[in-house]
């Protein structure tokens, strides 16, 4: 596989909402918390070369001398030094990407990253080292200079220029932690060791620290860049071991006060880097069983590229806090940072099983404590109020601000695109992520716990789909009295109406089928007969009304009665939620939905074709009549066609993951890490994305 | 007194190094804290014009319908709504500067901002009310619409953008304080008012908070302009009162851990709020008070204008932090935030001796408990060591990070310019702001508990004269070994060689000259007579080197035995301090010293000429061979010219004054806030700077 190394990547711990961010050009990555983008910082990495006196370096730096002008106003000093030290050139840098580890070399020098992917236990359970393994909020850092064929000593280096606005620059050896040699930002970020053999500075720009005349300069606080510098001797090859760290102490979140839980372990950053290091080999050995993950032989490396990539970007995005009297698990929404987005849990679910779920758990619970509503509904041109009943917000808040209760960041009122209410999507996704979570951990006491909120949730889908039940088709029909004469809209917010509106849409259908499915199965495990039956009439209705229009030409229309003619993938998006509830059955195709299947079967292989759902690179595109096309569900849709419906997996379907990987290595795009929402090839939004873990469902094709 | 009105100033609480900067146009003020710059915010003032439906705003923001494409991309929406507001026209506008309150009225609406300005107790020793009016970190606003001529009810609107990079927006009344109405941005910053005829919004852009067609759309999350929206009925006049509130919680300086000294009395910013409202008549009186502090006859409206700039200025940059045992006062160096940098503490002496005593203690202990240093000296080109003794470091640190104990932020070896040391002139200003303030306090407690540290500084400056006493001459002759062979500057460390040389330097030999006075003083009133009697020996060696290198024409060459023929201002500036340390005969044209005043004297009046150190505008010009002048300074030796020197003060000298205004109040510069470094009339360094209060001088002309 080829493509151009220089994209930017999460290395981040588990539930720190924190990222070294790495490996798109210039100033573009670096050490960010709390943050929707990169950090923008310069990262030094490089090594002196074998003349002496200068050095090579990876192109993770811009220019910084403006900022000594800034300071000796008047003089003349310019910074001529900077020179000193170039970049190494593309080809001599070779990049190994991975899950836990993230590896450069280029000269001489190595430099890996260690981040975390391992299970996060329920911290209200764990014992204190594991959850301490689990979300020390640090990633790793080994530096290896191999000096064996050159007979003087060389140095090396690593650093950072810090860009949070309210704190200098500062050496972690002057703190209280004598042992600990490092530079850092104020008390939020850090990069620290304990070999005593390295020595940390500070100057304007590296190559001051680089060129200290005397080393009381290193420790220059006016300095902007930090530096660790290594040296090497004569044919001497070492490792040096750093802990890239973060803290925020204090209350971090409005609307509900709440800490970062690694606040009850951990005093500051330097006990955070005191951690690290002191268990540097259990912990990056942890990273490194963590590649272990992607090697599978039945995955290709474009598949494993986009499956690092994307679980590396949701770690960066996750936050776990001190609530009052319990945890609570939010991921943010990318570059958007809303908060548990209720749309991306739902497809965050399949990771988060594997991984946590008691965070699947945590989200539902905090979702039925606060963040709920009831409404009435109203058919299209209708002011009359209907019964509508429960739903859920689209989120929790956004960056670091909870929500009021009952209210998302997003939702508005009064219009019919994007930022309306998705009332019947969250709903359904409720439901969804409910019923999944209770079947696949067996959970039933989580149900009895919340029958109460899963009936009122039925009776809800039940209503927005007609009141009078004779009338029902299993679709929705009415929309929330909270869009004040709007329209509901679905999560493909950004995308035209074939897949943004949420009434009458065959993508919701599904999903919403899928929800009577799991709602059948479990009202009957629970001994509810009458409900159970009453889901299993609307399953069937609304697979009959979907499959009720296909069209001569072999495909189901986006929005099925009200003369639309797209064409989406998503339309099969849905039928991964039977495969979780133990619904295997109903995505038989010669079973009792077999009519039903056999049509999304059609619908799918008629649209899989160039110059419909299929760009001109071959990558997919979700809807005929739009040109933004979301990975995330793009994976989650590859996993229905080939491991639910069973289609084959051959040459033309890997160029769609050539094209993908092509996607998110664009040179200029890739600063956004891994994003989803990709127009026409381009990255375009919902940049440095969590979303893109739905390519775990790939590691089930074993 | 012509000006334009559109320059920034901050609008500060004390202590909380937080700033509510308005004045200049575009998005160039806003609410910042621990910053070295304006928040550069977008800031929303504004009402409705008496068409209705449109609105009139000052012209504090700029345009941020960007963000909204940012959400929507792939949709068209756009942002026309933006042009319902326009600007008023400039002429319109109306600004009333004073110290305590800033007034803009605007076609019908007056928008007034209260800041503190009054004595700040020792918090240790305060009432526990007391101490929270004092150090409440919030400001004041009032917002009056005057629609008594107009027969329909109109809006009026306050609010403002957050460019915090950590938090979302949010809606204040969505907290647990029921009673409150506002918005703010994550728990750092809010406006917020108790009037519950205000409505509080959020949107993308303020006029989609003003044309809210839903209610509920007021609580947009993603809303990331915030803006409070007033309504007056048909022919009334209603005032609206608001506090704009700050809060950092948690420890916010590393080195030595502290946090905000009012996180003891206020939990969070909601609480801020609370108590800022529940007395907000108090407190904005208060405020109104705090003018008085400049309404003396004698003062012209230049001197008042800015005296009340940068009294504001100091403010924004006073820290008042919880260290572990006691508090700590800093007050940070303006856009480079240095950490009670001691050359600043020397100038802004009389202000704090004035407003808050306590403070130079407090600064001055720190010094002694973790500022100091040992060192030897050596004459230039020399490396022999010979013995030195106590200094004190540059700063404390920068920027929320202590530096380490016995070191600056600043310093730095091995060269002669910009960041080298400052140890002697260190040394002079520990001594002179210790015998001032045990003389202006009569505080001789401290001065016999710390007599250990006064008499080795003593020594240390004897040594740093000459190691042979015979030889002394009262002037600095050697340099630190720190210095590593470079040599020490002063303070003026961005002029030439004039003010920028510490050896030799007359500047820093007068000062010298005024510390052997004060101690003296001080050693004879601690009847220690071989002290004194060597102070004064020193004084006179001093004052006769000084005046024995008067030159024909009239002046003494800024650099003396050198062969440098510079002329400078500062070289009357150590004449403050006698004035101060009870020394007041000193300074006698016809007292001991009076040939030395008189040869100053005669140096003052030949270099305040046109092309010697005047500028073509008539202001004052520190050294002639430098274009760079420092504003704190002039105020400083103006005092000293007219009170102590005796000087009239007559057409020629208002009109330096006149350009001193006309270089704060720059178009573009004036975006600085207060400025001290001006380069030939244009602020270019030293930017948005406490050290201005040294015009507090002025008042005792009186």
């Amino acid at each position: 596989m080829k493509y151009d190394p220089f994209f930017n990547a999460h290395h981040s711990p588990m539930g720190a909402f924190a990222s070294f961010t790495l490996g798109h050009k210039c100033a573009s990555g670096g050490l960010g918390m709390d943050l929707g983008k990169p950090a923008d910082e310069n990262v030094y990495i490089g090594m002196e070369t074998k003349e002496g006196g200068s050095y090579q370096a990876l192109p993770f730096f811009g220019d910084s001398s403006e900022d000594l002008a800034r300071f000796a106003v008047g003089n003349d000093q310019t910074d001529a030094d900077q020179e000193l030290i170039t970049y190494f050139r593309d080809e001599e840098i070779e990049r190994d990407f991975n899950v836990g580890t993230d590896t450069w070399k280029a000269g001489d020098m190595e430099f890996t990253i260690y981040s975390p992917v391992r299970e996060l236990p329920d911290p209200v359970k764990a014992e204190e080292e594991t959850i301490k393994d689990s979300i020390l909020p640090a990633v790793f850092v080994e530096v290896t200079l191999d000096n064996l064929r050159h007979k003087k000593s060389r140095k090396a280096f690593f650093g950072y220029q810090g860009e949070d606005p309210y704190a200098a620059m500062r050496r972690v050896d002057d703190s209280a932690h004598p042992s600990l040699v490092g530079i850092g930002q104020g008390r939020r970020t850090a990069i620290v060791t304990k070999d005593g053999n390295v020595k940390s500075g500070l100057g304007f720009t590296i190559d001051k620290v680089l060129h200290a005349e005397h080393e009381f300069n290193l420790g220059f606080g006016l300095g902007l860049s930090g530096g660790l510098v290594m040296e090497v001797g004569p044919e001497e090859k070492r490792t040096f071991q750093f802990a890239v760290c973060f803290y925020r102490d204090g209350l971090v979140t409005s609307g509900i006060d709440t800490k970062y839980y690694y606040t009850r372990y951990f005093q500051s950053i330097e006990e955070v880097a005191d951690y690290a290091l002191s268990h540097f080999s259990r912990l990056t050995s942890a990273c490194r069983k963590g590649n272990e993950l992607l090697e599978k032989d039945h995955l290709s490396d474009e598949q494993r590229f986009m499956m690092a990539h994307s679980i590396k970007s949701y770690y960066g995005n996750t936050q776990l806090l001190d609530g009052e009297d319990k945890p609570i698990w939010v991921v943010n929404e990318g570059e958007y940072r809303m908060m548990n987005t209720f749309d991306l849990t739902v497809d965050q679910l399949f990771y988060e099983l594997k991984m946590s779920p008691w965070t699947v758990k945590n989200e539902l619970e905090l979702f039925m404590e606060r963040y709920f509503y009831h409404d009435s509904v109203q058919f299209p041109n209708s002011e009359e109020n209907h019964s509508g009943g429960i739903s859920f917000t689209h989120d929790m808040g956004v960056a670091n601000v909870f929500s009021a209760p009952g209210r998302s960041a997003y939702e508005f009122a009064g219009i019919d695109d994007c930022f309306s209410f998705m009332t019947h999507e969250e709903l359904v996704n409720w439901l969804s992520c409910t019923t999944v979570y209770i079947s696949h951990q067996e959970d039933y006491s989580f149900a009895e716990t919340h029958l109460g909120v899963i009936q009122a949730s039925f009776a809800s889908m039940l209503n927005r789909d007609h009141p009078q039940p004779d009338k029902r088709n299993g679709l929705m029909g009415l929309d929330s009295s909270f869009t004040k004469g709007g329209a509901e809209i679905t999560t493909y917010d950004s995308l035209d109406v074939s897949l943004g509106q949420a009434r009458n849409n065959i993508y919701l259908a599904v999903k919403s089928w899928s929800v009577y499915i799991a709602l059948e199965k479990l009202f009957s495990n629970l001994e509810l007969p009458n409900l159970s039956n009453q889901a299993k009439e609307q399953a069937m209705r609304c697979a009959k009304t979907i499959a009720g229009e296909m069209t001569p030409e072999g495909y189901i229309p986006a929005v099925i009665t009200e003369g639309n003619q797209s064409k989406i993938i998503p339309a099969i998006e849905g039928l991964i939620f039977p495969y979780f509830t133990d619904g295997k059955e109903a995505l038989a195709e010669d079973g009792e939905y077999g009519f039903f299947i056999q049509s999304l079967k059609k619908h799918i292989t008629y649209v899989l074709q160039p110059g419909i759902c299929l760009f001109e690179d071959g990558g997919w595109k979700l809807s005929s009549t739009s040109d933004n096309s979301w990975l995330s569900k793009i994976y989650l849709c590859q996993f229905i066609y080939r491991h639910i419906l069973g289609f084959p997996w051959e040459e033309k379907e890997r160029i769609a993951d050539q094209a993908h990987v092509k996607w998110l290595t664009h040179k200029e795009h890739s600063y956004w890490s891994w994003s989803d929402q990709i127009i026409a090839g381009e990255i375009k939004a919902s940049r440095f994305y969590p979303r893109g873990v739905t390519s775990i469902l790939w590691l089930m094709e074993e």
